[in-house]
């Protein structure tokens, strides 16, 4: 009897946690993090501080276990195959993964400076996806030349895999600075992958041109219709 | 008497006036501006904080008026002229021009979307300049083209524009967030030219690539004994 309450009462924390994560994330992306305080999620959840506090010590936690999630998103997405090539359609698969990503945790690229210079460990854990991410993009610049989508000399790409780096994570600050209220919307976004596409477009080969353009048509759709 | 006494004080309040704007913009660029208070700034002046009241308001206002003088150095290295091609010293002039501002000003770089949206009037100033230097970096390619150094599409040389200014406006906090103090050194600024130069390079003539791949050397060399 006792334990199945535990249970129950674990299962409770557990989602009153998630509850927190999942709600602060949204009121980040909508307000910019900065204007959010526990005290206002704690509002937006109905729960009392107190309660919020028995999960989090403060906010900076729980950036920290939101940016665990995006990093673990960013790994599962980008995480190495053994195939040396790369097909049209995986490539689909990255550039609407990176968009999710951008879409779901844009907040954390408005301020990222800022952001991580507050807190010693999760400066060390994004140096070190940033690392691990330069090395990703790298190969999969490689792999796409392997498969002949592009065509380029070893330092070409790697000067391209550090500008695509480069462009997605200041594609939201850079735009956002544009506007009044300092906020991105989805087509902006969608515009971002446009813009990754024209870049590699001087390194497309004949053959994988006019895909690389479908594809930059593609992408101007759906920020047309978003 | 008396007027030659009014006209000594104000060349003297006109100097401590210069010597805060020149002291606050050396400590910004090296401390960052948050870490910088008004009070710092008279410290470092050896002048009380009642003098550097009657100047500025509050740190904003010194901050405001840094930003015209860099806008004003902008407007003078990029102010379109009336020849429609570009010779390659007038382009080296360009290179040079960028990597001075850069490092003149590097603090604005390094947090300027939570710089702007702190002021409703800067916010304004700051996007005026950056919808002047689209149409001028846009200038700048077309003329570029017209005298045979680029070759490419209306929309070609439009992209290529936009990405220019994305990094250039990027590059310092891209670089910062890979340090330990969030910091860059003029070698890392002078490596931005570099990249500048390897985007333009896929657009290059025949004729204008030997001297964009010196010119890259070039910037290297100065990155390396900086």
């Amino acid at each position: 009897m006792l334990a199945s309450i535990r249970v129950r009462e674990n299962k409770a924390a557990m989602k009153t946690r998630d509850r927190i994560i999942q709600t602060s994330l949204a009121m980040f992306n909508e307000q910019g993090e900065r204007q959010v305080t526990t005290n206002h999620i704690a509002a937006q959840l109905e729960i009392s501080p107190g309660n919020l506090y028995y999960h989090f010590g403060n906010k900076q936690e729980i950036i920290c276990c939101i940016f665990e999630q995006y990093a673990l998103q960013l790994e599962q997405l980008f995480k190495p195959t053994s195939d040396p090539s790369l097909s049209f359609e995986r490539m689909m698969n990255y550039l609407d993964g990176t968009f999710s990503l951008m879409w779901e945790f844009r907040f954390l690229y408005m301020n990222l400076v800022e952001l991580i210079s507050r807190d010693e460990e999760l400066r060390e854990r994004y140096q070190g996806v940033q690392r691990r991410l330069d090395t990703w993009i790298m190969e999969l610049m490689q792999r796409l030349r392997a498969s002949r989508y592009l065509d380029g000399k070893d330092n070409d790409i790697l000067q391209l895999s550090e500008t695509i780096r480069l462009v997605i994570v200041s594609w939201i600050p850079f735009q956002a600075s544009k506007s009044t209220d300092f906020k991105v919307d989805q087509a902006t976004l969608y515009l971002g992958l446009v813009k990754v596409l024209h870049i590699m477009l001087p390194f497309s080969t004949p053959t994988s041109r006019p895909h690389s353009e479908r594809l930059i048509v593609h992408y101007q759709e759906l920020a047309r219709h978003s």
